[in-house]
């Protein structure tokens, strides 16, 4: 099978469109909006939005392929320079294609998601794929957030006995606002640099990722239907501001596909859809003392073994 | 004169008083909240800070003196490396004294403002002055644009011909928010790194610096008055909470200050005091045609010589 530029990115393409029905059909109001864009450098893409649904306040679910030439300042800055030692080019060919998503859900008893798959290449000599998946829960349901994890896991194992606790791990690291020294929710898994392997091809890996991304919808589904009907009123909707900040903070100061995309200029608004419709900061917020916030941040931790809780 | 480091913090400790008492005057409501701090490197600081005033709805006006090391790693990611070429130590000592100042008033007619100002020390080798003042308008208001250009390049001209031109530009260019291609707000002045050199003892600068300081209060007062009575609506808020946004996203990716402070392991509740209170974001927000927000918007550009506005 060949697992070429194209074919990749028709893929992830075909997956946008999935994901867009699959979350439509549990919003039941609002349709994806589509803007679809050229990059002037080369490339292009399509932004699908929702705002104001009934279950999906804001979100979007972007495609994107595009191509170009990187000189070493910009493999320096995106930390890519280290896979050309040797060459004696000043610029270099790169291709990168994926679907990025992030969901702010209106109840703030429906958790926030993200995730983010792509395929990268640099001239002819690098290439891989690279993911996440994380959840934030403005409050957590630990039975949620255990199916969460279980559901990754699962399809970890199906690819390798060792996936599951690197990628997770990972995203511990990763999804991490250092500053505030918290995650950013309750983490999932996050690979970077999948490249072939003596006992991976790249096929094997896009299988792997396939299995990811067709995995978002049933398993996000289940968790915005376990919790979209709980009431909620103008007190966790303040709380659901103040920690959609966070996410803001994450995205703009952390986030290596905001900053790839912004120093390839892309799409800025395709970028920052990432952005939540509403945030809020307050001077050293402190939640009253075993409220059902302060559990909610005590568990904004790295290394909790989510998938074994009952 | 003695322009020692304890001077010159004592006097931006004394500035912090005197600012936030001209700023309680205007509000005539809310007064300032004072937290002290220490940091475990050394050093400390004062935050103050108002939230839910009758005109302003959130600011701080934070003082800090601190002190402590910084390896090459952390010169090199503050761009300071270059100061030390030559030196073959991996550790180098360092003082930063300063004042910073953000203020987002509830009325959108009212124009958040911001001010810097700041005096580093690094070993015995190098010290030097820095600052900034810079207005955002939510609505520009042609005559105080003008008035508070002008005000800033009377302050200028008092010490060197070349301050407003140069300091000018550099706010221009300071205050721009890249990926958006558009300027914070109106600008302002914007310098750095102002050591003593053959015309200008360290203690001239500081004299400029202090002229900047003292010159807040007024300028910014009548601006508030100006415009502090002006009706507004849901209409108005919600274009300021947008605006607020793009405020966000320049302090979180661009702005000195927060890094550094977030590098040395500042207070992140004093440094993120310059977030607003609210900020929302809308996929691909654009401004009716021939609105005042699409007026505001097309100002929003470097080189717009305001001082010469009538």
């Amino acid at each position: 099978m060949d697992i070429g530029k194209q074919s990749i990115s028709d893929w992830f393409k075909s997956l946008q469109a999935d994901i867009c029905r699959g979350l439509e059909k549990v919003d039941g109001k609002e349709n994806f909006l589509s803007d679809e864009w050229q990059r002037d450098e080369g490339g292009g893409g399509i932004s699908t939005i929702i705002q104001n649904g009934t279950v999906f306040e804001k979100g979007g679910v972007n495609f994107s392929a595009v191509s170009g030439s990187l000189s070493i300042p910009a493999l320096k800055s995106l930390n890519l320079d280290s896979l050309l030692s040797g060459s004696n080019k000043s610029e270099f060919d790169f291709f990168a294609t994926g679907i990025s998503i992030v969901i702010h859900p209106l109840n703030p008893m429906v958790p926030i998601i993200h995730m983010n798959l792509r395929y990268f290449e640099l001239d002819e000599n690098v290439s891989w794929f690279g993911g996440g998946i994380d959840l934030t829960p403005i409050y957590i349901v630990e039975k949620d957030a255990a199916f969460f994890h279980r559901e990754l896991k699962h399809i970890c194992d199906k690819h390798d006995p060792d996936y599951h606790k690197t990628f997770k791990n990972w995203a511990d690291d990763y999804f991490f606002i250092k500053h505030r020294t918290e995650t950013r929710g309750i983490g999932g898994i996050f690979f970077d640099r999948l490249s072939e392997s003596e006992n991976k091809s790249l096929e094997d890996i896009f299988k792997f990722v396939k299995d990811v991304g067709n995995g978002f919808i049933p398993i996000y589904s289940t968790i915005v239907i376990n919790n979209k009907s709980t009431s909620f009123n103008d007190y966790h909707k303040k709380f659901q501001a103040l920690r959609r900040s966070r996410y803001v903070e994450f995205n703009l100061m952390y986030d290596r596909g905001t900053k790839f995309g912004l120093e390839t200029n892309g799409r800025v608004e395709s970028i920052l859809m990432s952005m939540p419709p509403v945030a809020q900061w307050e001077y050293n917020y402190q939640p009253a003392p075993n409220s059902a916030e302060a559990k909610t941040i005590e568990l904004l931790k790295k290394g909790i073994e989510w998938h074994s809780l009952p």
